[in-house]
């Protein structure tokens, strides 16, 4: 099986040569020289190769056993879990206050992305703690934040989300679990969850559940909805843990992949918690964090496309098939390997190209989580909340075919599970459904994001990506090959929220029928300014006569590839944005 | 989990109204009537229904299991095998001579897609006996016709196909499996063959297994390959089975789908075989069955399509979740079905207009096939060989995508195995694979089909559309909405093949660089052609006064759906294929 590294030189260069970060004003940031940071990421990709990266695998395989109650891990992964703690990975981008590194949070994406490619399902365990502890930062009670954040920041205590039952998941305001209030200020939470993460195991000494639920006597729907700490076992005034609370697993799910993510039907039987945030408030509450987790679900689709392409990569070099059509390239070898193929470059250019543009993509909006959470900028906090559908929805569908195409490259040898192919198509396929369906991702986008804040977000990105071409307008290392279908790819996007504002007045199906082409579209026209800046980069760095000029000329070569290839699908978006609902609508149910 | 229901509808519109059978004049048609037809497609939907398909999640579930050297088929599989053998399915289009009935390959094909659609792990067991008995069929001589046919067609022995080594699968130049002649006549096989479906099983008395190996001192590479009939245990003067011959089963493949079916690693120790055909003419042979292989596995990618867009469709209507933008549908319930959502109609629309696109392509194609076989028709011969890998590479990646579209509609009941969304995508995954992987059909097409006969077949695909755009100029039906978009996607085509044409000469990188955008491009003509051929008979038939109206109006509608929303991908894939192949090849292979 081939191997996982982390592209840590591929990170530098959008940290410090696109992004540069060091120059941005952020508190806190003064310290993120290229040396600091490099060292970071190369612990952490020494970690996640070396110890991570030869668990994916295992966990696959094994998945995880509910017995007597409780679910075990797969072998090994509570060694290694106990190694990711002690290195203090899980809170890098925390608070000090309750233990964590404080550094930002586009570093902390950055390492992500590390953990995520070298084994999604067993960092699941901790990115759901962070995510959990956000929320409590967020909107707990000192009491609370003293409670649990110190505990969890260590990964002591592990944290999950509940948030879909049975009968609903998107529509939550159908929920039926119950939150009664007790004399004592806690509430007493019954009701049944279903695919929740990281939900039981065996590597931590307390689950700490945030659970939604209604308190009775609430509005109806969604805004009589509360969010309530429930710990697994209840928690001594001293802070140790004590006897068990009424939280059950009532089975493990069968996935089609992270199977060693423990993905279980909770059961909560007066469980005793507390309430987070406000009463009926718990939507709220879970918005606060909702940016955060979605881009970190469009990093999984980031990182397994990555991995996935290592892999694929690798496999193209060492197996021998054919010969080039050009002439032979390997004449003492029997044939020539498999990347002297015209088709097997595409499918690798494909993957690359949308990779190292996903990947700044990612990186750009965490840095504008920073600026908006580190230094209350308003704009950027627009800014970042209209792009997170996009970073969901379509990093996480993109990821996915990318992993279906390093698939391909290994032929039959893809779909038998010894190489690994097949794992990483079947865990990323679950980031185009959780936190949220992509296609609700899309109705996020055009049906609420597009418009709010009177359209000033998305007017602020149409101003990015002019001034950026105005400002280069005279660089003729990136004008053809960057920037005139940057405009294009741009006019397209304009052209179809002008349709959307058009039509979608008169009939909101005329906006809603094109809402995943135009989260696509938006996709594209985002990764194609993330080529245009990291062009810029590259030709600047070569320009001032950089040593490494082979790595820029790399950049340079893979970006023209994307705008050449990828970036004109914006142009089919729109043209299927602009037939609007007709044809879509066309049909009554029982013509289907 | 929610259930198959064969289409026979949607299967006799296409067999009468749209390709009118019976008014050919190919030998065997005259008894096609639609009385007939329906008769056979309505038995094979009760079985295929009833007594496949709810085998398909066993098989998935259980899997094969290798013991004492013999493989053991899931719970189920031999007493439905058994049925479909008495039946006399598995013959249904082979000769009478042999204990065929005689059918045309166009009702061999409509029948197999049910067969594939409720359970296509189990169907490869006769699918592929089928296509061992076609070689034998075609090649052998009359003594290995009568030992092997009779047998096969009522599948009490059941065929395989040996081609893949571990080093070698595209190019099988490099094969290692050596024959030796021996004075009987006979040859000695010694070597190794993987991924070989039903490779071993607990079905059938005996196995045939046609196997490509090297007569020693024979030409080098591709030119030294013969073929070979080596059953795994010999054959008896008297025709009955006897000893076992030296054909073991090394391992069963660990695979991402297809658990039902036994993918074997085969070892061929000295096992007695008989050549089939000539000598270092293997490949002809095998290539002969080529085409009716190719567009068998087009044929699982519809079917896998299609039964989860049955699943995806039957969820979408019970699903309670969200209200209809446009105001409540389902007052009295506590949610609208999902169906009235417009993301969830583009998904389920574009899935029903690929299906009933490719169904009409398919079936079209095996006519063509047909034709060429029973009536000699060059030009039908041209035609097919010309559209094989359209129908092998376009059907199985678009059906893959409709796969994993289906899925998506099921939200997080889509990822866990109880829904039975993840077995299609995962067992459509495979047809994108085997057979040629999709890269090498997008190969054939362009390096190979394309300019074949002197571009006489390209030609003639182009003056059908051209004929049928001039001969229903006038229809007004369909003007509009069919025939205006398919001459501009058929003009793109034609752009795409000027464009190999004139630089292709000079650097087949720059025609090989977009093969695969050539592939779906033609992909997306033909099912427009389709589409417009249905939009003309869907219009006649109201015209006429049909009386089931509203299913000729659904026709129409779905056709406008594919024509306005998924027929302009061909100029995406011409703006692609004219960027040639710069920016593909511009790296080396150390820059990756």
């Amino acid at each position: 099986m081939p191997s996982y590294t982390a592209p840590t030189k591929d990170m530098q260069f959008i940290l410090h040569d696109v992004l540069k970060v060091t120059a941005s004003s952020i508190p806190g940031y003064d310290e993120l020289e290229a040396d600091f940071t490099g060292a970071v990421l190369e612990e952490a990709g020494k970690l996640t190769s070396q110890v991570l990266a030869p668990l994916n695998a295992v966990g696959d395989k094994e998945g995880c056993v509910l017995e007597n109650g409780v679910v075990r891990t797969p072998a090994g992964f509570k060694a290694a879990f106990d190694q990711v703690r002690e290195g203090g990975w899980p809170a890098l981008d925390m608070p000090e206050q309750y233990g964590g590194q404080n550094m930002p949070s586009v570093l902390g994406t950055a390492v992500s992305e590390m953990f995520s490619a070298s084994a999604m399902a067993f960092t699941m365990y901790h990115g759901l703690t962070h995510g959990a502890a956000s929320a409590i930062l967020a909107h707990g009670t000192d009491v609370q934040k003293d409670t649990y954040l110190p505990k969890m920041l260590t990964c002591d205590w592990t944290g999950t989300m509940n948030l879909t039952e049975p009968h609903c998941g998107t529509d939550l305001g159908l929920m039926r679990t119950k939150a009664v209030p007790q004399d004592d200020g806690t509430f007493l939470v019954t009701g049944q969850k279903i695919f929740i993460s990281s939900g039981d195991h065996d590597m931590s000494d307390n689950i700490v559940h945030l659970v939604l639920a209604k308190i009775p006597g609430g509005p109806d729907g969604i805004k009589g909805v509360s969010l309530f700490i429930v710990p697994k076992y209840n928690i001594n005034d001293d802070g140790s843990v004590g006897s068990g609370n009424g939280v059950s697993v009532g089975m493990l799910e069968e996935k089609m992949g992270i199977h060693g993510n423990s993905t279980c039907v909770m059961n909560f039987d007066e469980a005793r918690g507390t309430l987070l945030g406000e009463e009926h408030k718990g939507m709220r509450a879970m918005f606060t964090m909702m940016n955060e987790a979605r881009i970190g679900v469009g990093m999984q689709g980031l990182a397994q496309a990555s991995a996935a392409y290592q892999y694929a990569l690798e496999y193209a070099k060492d197996r021998l098939q054919g010969r080039a059509v050009t002439g032979t390239e390997n004449p003492d070898g029997p044939a020539d390997p498999l990347i002297v193929h015209p088709d097997i470059r595409r499918s690798l250019m494909d993957q690359k190209s949308f990779i190292e543009g996903a990947r700044a993509f990612l990186y750009w909006g965490s840095n504008l989580l920073d600026q908006a959470h580190r230094s209350g900028d308003k704009d950027a906090d627009g800014l970042v909340s209209l792009m997170t559908p996009v970073i969901k929805g379509f990093v996480t569908d993109q990821g996915f075919d990318m992993t279906v195409q390093a698939q391909q490259v290994f032929g039959g040898h893809g779909y038998i599970e010894e190489t690994g192919a097949s794992q990483f198509v079947r865990d990323a396929r679950i980031a185009m459904i959780y936190e949220g369906a992509n296609g609700v991702q899309a109705l996020d986008l055009v049906g609420r994001k597009l418009a709010s804040g009177g359209g000033k977000p998305i007017m602020a990105f149409f101003d990015i990506v002019k001034s950026f071409i105005k400002e280069n307008a005279d660089n003729e290392a990136i004008k053809t090959d960057f920037l005139d279908p940057l405009k294009d790819a741009s006019k397209h996007l304009q052209a179809a929220a002008m349709y959307f504002m058009a039509n979608g007045m008169k009939n909101p199906n005329h906006a809603l029928s094109g809402s995943t082409d135009f989260m696509h579209l938006f996709g594209h026209v985002a990764l194609g300014l993330m080529w245009a800046r990291m062009g810029k980069a590259a030709s600047d760095a070569l320009a001032a006569g950089a040593s490494d000029a082979a790595f820029y000329e790399t950049k340079l070569a893979t970006g023209r590839y994307y705008m050449a290839r990828r970036l004109p699908a914006t142009a089919l978006h729109l043209a299927r944005i602009e037939t609007g609902a007709d044809t879509v609508m066309a049909l009554d149910a029982e013509q289907f």
